[in-house]
């Protein structure tokens, strides 16, 4: 299973990245857990590159996650338990959130 | 001056965004500073379109920030003061990092 908080081994560019941002509401209310399945679960998909995700203190967070093309995330979108999770997010994970559905043309790092 | 520990409005896509992971080295020495100053500066560039960001307690970290197009990025990774800060960030700041360019083609929010 993928680690979310580390850098993600990713090919060469191009591929696509999905970027999610989004503010928690109070409490876990099975966040938590869910989180860690929706890890586990997209990992498990053809095409999935790597994730990596951040959160702040104050519940503001980002996770992006990497992927070969867009027909890979099409695909994770179908998923039943992820769509689950989605609402569950809408209605009450999160007091909001933005998801932008990007494609990486160049990458580099540090050495 | 942006607040990158909000949701960014960003315009209707196609636009760019820059996502840097980044692993922090032990102390503070500076950075914080260093990191306002960059979000205070780069948010002054002609076509930025806005920034997130968040850090976990691990000091594992992610950042976006939103651009109109590639010409945008250019200009503000030749900024005097932003080069500064990308070589104390190699030296001091990060132990590991990376960065991806990416054009961001759809995008959808809670509501």
């Amino acid at each position: 299973m993928s680690n979310p908080t580390a850098l993600a081994r990713t090919p060469e560019p191009p591929y696509y990245a999905v970027v999610f941002t989004s503010q928690r509401a109070a409490g876990d209310q099975g966040y938590e857990a869910m989180a860690a399945r929706m890890v586990e679960l997209g990992s498990s998909y053809d095409g999935f590159l790597g994730i990596e995700s951040a959160r702040g203190a104050d519940g503001f967070g980002i996770t992006v996650s990497y992927w070969r093309d867009e027909a890979a995330i099409s695909a994770w979108q179908r998923n039943t338990e992820h769509q689950q999770a989605q609402r569950g997010g809408q209605a009450t994970w999160y007091a909001d959130y933005a998801v932008r559905v990007a494609r990486v043309e160049r990458a580099y790092g540090k050495s």
